[in-house]
């Protein structure tokens, strides 16, 4: 039994493509002591993990060359040297782009209790995506009843459980996504109470619509001309959550935008930056909310599930390219629930 | 007797030059109930009436061709059909660029009760600079001891008084300014632990040196380069207070610079733009506050006081020229203080 890896075979500049990866046979992982041995049943595919492989400043060391993609992923406990797991423990954490990990009990982010809801939920909407929507919105945006929030990238994992919480708390609000497909997601799946297809609507007029008393909170998936156009419509005392920057191709040279300035100056306005990683102790709280918003109804979510590891490569690409239709992910097994 | 006016001759794009504005003797005003008659002493010219002149949105409404500029003044009350008001008081208020003004009492900002200050700290320390810097600081910078403070336009009426709470709060305290004049002069007179002469000085560099552990704090006063290189040494959890764009010749269009998300993502840094009228219930509290270390030697304040009405026209492109030390004033008769 071979454990099939997805390894980084070059450093991209920008956004990483399929070239630079490559899948190879390794050998099954020895499990040492205090160790578990894991079947991944499903890979995450983030924006974010592009930030995990290039060298310039990020949050964390780079992904090295040769090395397995570091990706979130949930999967089943199949053999297990720690006093905490048992084998059939379905769990989620840092396990790769592979088939098989074996990785510390201590390393394992947790194990799954929502048995009633399907195992997927744990990468995406009662996970980091979910979380990331949780507490940008709620702590760096800090919307109020009443208040007009926009979301960019409005029809993805975070932007739609985004806009949902945002209707919950009783905001007008306004989805910006790429594409007639997304937009009608937006009005018709998530009950956003306005949506604008940045493909085939200008912007900036399609926002002076949607938004006639101004933008009160924008939490902020894209940066780039988007961004540049939402920030014309903040209203006095608004707040710019940024939680990705999906438009900007790269960073190093930092590109050029109309300076931000005046706005927050005139508009006694916010920008913010957060990583979701800095709430980690409030997770918990996230997902119970997250779970109980999802069996009610409240938060409705999308996945796009790739069959098989071989989609793996040019996976982080096409989220990029826009082409997926809710949180991506790809399957290696049959999972239970 | 005659009423000397300096009135905005012509819109400027950009920063106002002298021929923007003329200088005409109108008749003295008749005095309506309700209203005080006030001789100027003193005149104020701050970066931020640039704003006050331009057509594109801000604050206010801007003056208009003919109107005599808007400004804040000290001045002395020569008569009054007032209640709360008589001969003899000393009051500030926005008064405009002239010899004489005729207000509404309530329109008088407040009667001046340090009487041991002299008259030209109302309109600087213990005005708006002063409020500016104290509000900023406090509330939107939020400093905490042990924290590296770096302030723009550090020798300038704002910038200045911003170090120098930084110092009383424990900060690590950096300037920048423009010139080895004023680089001494926040060394020497306004205790910075760093300057750097931007103009000398490759900024980025000299940060570096100055801010080994990162920037906790950045009271910005100028926007361009220079934030561009400080946004570079943000450390964790950084805030920026935006106070003035001073390097900005103009916002229409808006010029273009580095993009920021990336380092507020990275950095889970803030930007936050303010304006000192928003804390105008809470302008007491302040003067009261910096009349205190006015008094016992923690602020020490400059003051360029150009002697005449004839310096106003060009007094404030003077200050985007960066040829003043200190607050700059225009004063048009004896203080007694």
């Amino acid at each position: 039994m071979n454990n099939r890896q997805v390894r980084l075979k070059a450093r991209p500049q920008g956004i990483p493509q399929a070239e630079h990866f490559e899948i190879v046979e390794a050998a099954l992982p020895e499990l040492a002591e205090g160790q578990v041995l894991i079947r991944n049943i499903y890979l995450s595919v983030d924006p974010a993990m592009r930030g995990w492989i290039v060298d310039t400043a990020g949050y964390s060391a780079p992904v090295a060359i040769g090395e397995v993609m570091r990706s979130f992923a949930s999967g089943r406990v199949e053999a297990s040297r720690h006093p905490d797991f048992v084998v059939g423990d379905l769990v989620t954490g840092m396990f790769g782009w592979q088939d098989y990990a074996a990785v510390d009990g201590e390393s394992v982010q947790r194990r799954i209790s929502e048995q009633d809801l399907p195992l997927s939920t744990s990468l995406g909407v009662l996970g980091l995506n979910g979380f990331t929507a949780y507490f940008g919105l709620l702590e760096i945006g800090q919307p109020k009843s009443g208040e007009t929030l926009v979301v960019s990238t409005a029809a993805g994992a975070v932007g739609s459980c985004v806009g949902q919480i945002g209707n919950t708390l009783g905001c007008r609000t306004v989805g910006i996504a790429g594409g007639a497909d997304k937009k009608r997601l937006c009005l018709e799946e998530f009950g956003f109470d306005a949506a604008i297809d940045y493909r085939s609507e200008e912007v900036d007029v399609a926002l002076a619509k949607a938004c006639p008393g101004g933008v009160d909170v924008y939490f902020d998936n894209t940066a780039g001309p988007i961004s540049d156009a939402v920030l014309k419509h903040l209203r006095l005392g608004a707040r710019v959550a940024i939680c990705g920057t999906a438009s900007i191709a790269g960073w190093d040279p930092i590109p050029q935008g109309p300076r931000v300035e005046r706005h927050l100056l005139v508009k006694r306005a916010r920008m913010q930056g957060f990583v979701v990683f800095d709430f980690v102790q409030r997770y918990d709280q996230a997902r119970t909310k997250l779970a109980e918003w999802v069996r009610d109804g409240t938060i409705k979510y999308r996945e796009e599930i790739l069959d098989g590891i071989e989609y793996a490569p040019d996976a982080i690409a096409g989220l990029y390219r826009g082409e997926n239709l809710g949180k991506r992910l790809i399957q290696l097994a049959p999972a239970d629930n």
